[in-house]
């Protein structure tokens, strides 16, 4: 492997440079800009580093970027990324542009670099260092860069279903990860599943004077009821069977749980907050965030909300909520017990509206891959890796966990203070590196060892 | 009478001038517009009506316009107006502008005609009827026209108690009320109380993922929480002793209110609700829209609450509530009890701000004023007067029935189409001849009746 490090050490600012002409393009899918230019620049990159690639259509949504390159072993590796990135704004509070790379303090700063173009580039990197050193890869490889993960990626499982023959591998590597506070490598084995809801209680035909309180309904009243019944004050979800599917942790889950290290001080510090939920603490509050669901208010409206007061009585009011799913809830099975729960409960006239959703998803921390990933973490960080078996964010993982059935194990570019989603994202130029070096080395022991 | 009825018939064109002069006057106390110039053109008028007037500050607010006039008796007639309006938008909605005042098929469009500008000029119409056609009054009157009405009359109460020598009367005509559906003259003896609160909770310091909501306090849903303890869905409210100083009905109040005509069929229709809250009909809606107490939530605000979804855990949320009162509780005592009754729920991190309130008033339904009002009423419009014990509304009545100790009934210019806080407000000519008389008849029965 010293020709394949040696090559990233020597190459590595020319791939930064391509990261910066990536960055450039700017490619908001929220917004819908720059979509079709960006899986453009990308197919394009894929084709410089050797990998040769199409851009496929998917059917009411953006393309998709796909790649292929076979290698000495038959065994397959798909790298999941995505080239769409979240909207900038609020832009005032930028540094320097977001769509602008600069280098800073040995960072490098741009909308998308962290989450996760930097990721993209680094793989290349990878690829074209075994190409270079070896011209082989020592495994067969796929790259799948959808153009809508920053939306919920609500085309991607009828993708992934409908191209399965194309897709098949075998074992994923997700984007995002990167080093902890202490510097140790992070590796992710599962996401939350994910599905948005709006409830919507309508009154009079308009906003009207509430002296008519006494005698005309208030949706207000009638949401602050519904949502009460959902959820009580202890946070438990009241809605019957919610939890039937919740699948208890391992022994060994929890065991890898207990040894990630605590950062709670710093989170909390870092949210202004006194405490975290219920009062969690140590390893009951690391239990908690990667193990339970949950059911949150994204926001609520409803009447007169400006300065002052307004004695008025409102023709409606809207709630959207999320719930994050674990293994094995499943959204559409946690919509139907939301209606039926709504109806029961005599809350017939608020109206249900959800989305498509995505389901939890877990790769064993048994796998096999999972210990390839994290073995050569430690090779080239140096240092014991973290192992979660879940995140409390969401993701489209479950395709590729539950249809194409294969392990799943995140590891990237970026650092605790890469601010994905907020003003000065950044990566630093040293993780870059051992990004790549990771890949690299993950490649390597592919071969090896599965 | 015939000399001052026919006074009235043969000038009430020219009051219709002095009103569209008053009119044309923006005089908008939410937004501050036009309110000294307004109190200027008022204490004017009051002059050119022959009722000596001056302009008195009153600290903090605008200025109250008082005019008095003795006459034959020392009985004592105080007549409360305010020369203040709402805001006149949504202006795309006025057929014609708002402070522009028109004609069309037998009615006055205008901002303020009916709250009540036009209350004000049939006043003066009546008193200069006297003076024309008697060369005195029946009896002695006073005016206080106060510029705050529409905001709540914060500098009101303090303005009474501390000019009770100047403005001793011995009853008091207030402003508002008209004609029913069936044409028949609605006079009201009381008023509910008000009091206004917001409600917040903080959580973060900023919106976060809310991929952090298994472990991170949401103010949103501590807000849901805190909102629920405070009605049930059966519309009780459950802030100990809330109910404590609700006096009971007597049985002549309940009489009146039964006699009350149903225009439920009307209202339902024109707010587009299938049924009224409990489903209340008939009597039991009347009783329930006078005699109830209300709580009503006017907004609330957290998070998003744009198109689509956004995964997001706010970091705060707010409600703005209002409190309806009837005889005899009392603001400060509500927001004593709320204060209590969130601290022992476990609510001490909803933060409570509240206004200043306004007392519940009434009175008394076999007060020789009231009656004196009512037939006075009868004769004028040749029906039987309908007899309110109070309004579901609120108003700074309380300072006048409590503090001047006068008994106080409402008798105006309106219809039940008259639009007040609408678009395209608007009074009947035909009313104004009308109330203007009625004004006239209750001046000449105080003097005899009273």
């Amino acid at each position: 492997m010293e020709q394949v490090y040696e090559y990233i050490e020597a190459n590595w600012l020319d791939a930064i440079d391509d990261l910066k002409r990536l960055l450039s393009q700017p490619s908001i899918s929220a917004q819908g800009t720059g979509i079709q230019e960006a899986a453009a620049l990308t197919a394009g990159l894929l084709q410089e580093y050797g990998v040769p690639s199409r851009i496929l259509p998917t059917p009411g949504g953006p393309p998709v970027v796909y790649g292929e390159l076979e290698g000495d072993s038959p065994f397959t590796l798909l790298f999941y990324n995505h080239y769409d990135v979240q909207p900038p704004e609020p832009l005032e509070l930028w540094s320097t542009p977001p769509f602008e790379p600069s280098i800073a303090d040995g960072k490098l700063y741009a909308r998308g670099v962290s989450d996760n173009k930097g990721d993209i580039i680094t793989r290349l990197l990878a690829v074209k260092a075994f190409l270079r050193a070896r011209g082989r890869l020592p495994v067969s490889i796929k790259f799948l860069i959808e153009g809508e993960e920053e939306v919920g990626s609500p085309h991607l499982p009828a993708f992934i279903r409908e191209n399965q023959a194309l897709l098949k591998s075998d074992a994923c590597l997700w984007e995002g990860g990167g080093v902890n506070w202490d510097e140790r490598p992070t590796i992710t084995l599962g996401l939350k599943g994910i599905i948005n809801v709006d409830l919507e209680v309508r009154g009079a035909v308009r906003d009207v004077h509430s002296s008519l309180a006494a005698i005309v309904p208030n949706p207000a009243w009638r949401l602050i009821w519904a949502l009460n019944s959902i959820k009580d004050a202890d946070e438990n979800i009241l809605i019957a069977g919610f939890y039937d599917d919740v699948r208890p942790p391992t022994p060994e889950e929890i065991e890898a749980i207990e040894a990630i290290p605590s950062e709670e001080e710093e989170m909390r510090a870092n949210l202004g907050i006194e405490r975290f939920l219920k009062g969690l603490k140590g390893v009951g509050l690391q239990l908690h965030s990667i193990l339970e669901p949950a059911c949150t208010i994204n926001g609520i409206i409803s009447g007169y909300t400006g300065e002052g007061s307004k004695t008025v009585l409102p023709c409606y009011a809207r709630a959207k909520l999320d719930f994050r799913l674990v293994p094995d809830q499943r959204p559409d099975d946690i919509i139907a017990k939301l209606r039926k729960h709504l109806e029961k409960h005599g809350f017939a006239d608020v109206v249900l509206s959800a989305g498509e959703g995505e389901n939890p998803a877990r790769t064993p921390l048994d796998s096999p891959f999972a210990r390839v990933v994290s073995d050569a973490a430690r090779e080239v960080y140096g240092s014991e890796p973290i192992i979660k078996p879940g995140m409390s964010g969401s993701g489209p993982m479950f395709s590729f966990t539950d249809i194409l059935a294969i392990p799943v194990a995140s590891s990237g570019v970026s650092n605790p203070d890469s601010r994905a989603h907020a003003p000065d994202e950044n990566i630093r130029l040293a993780d870059f590196i051992l990004s790549a070096k990771h890949v690299a080395a993950i490649l390597d022991r592919c071969k090896v060892n599965l």
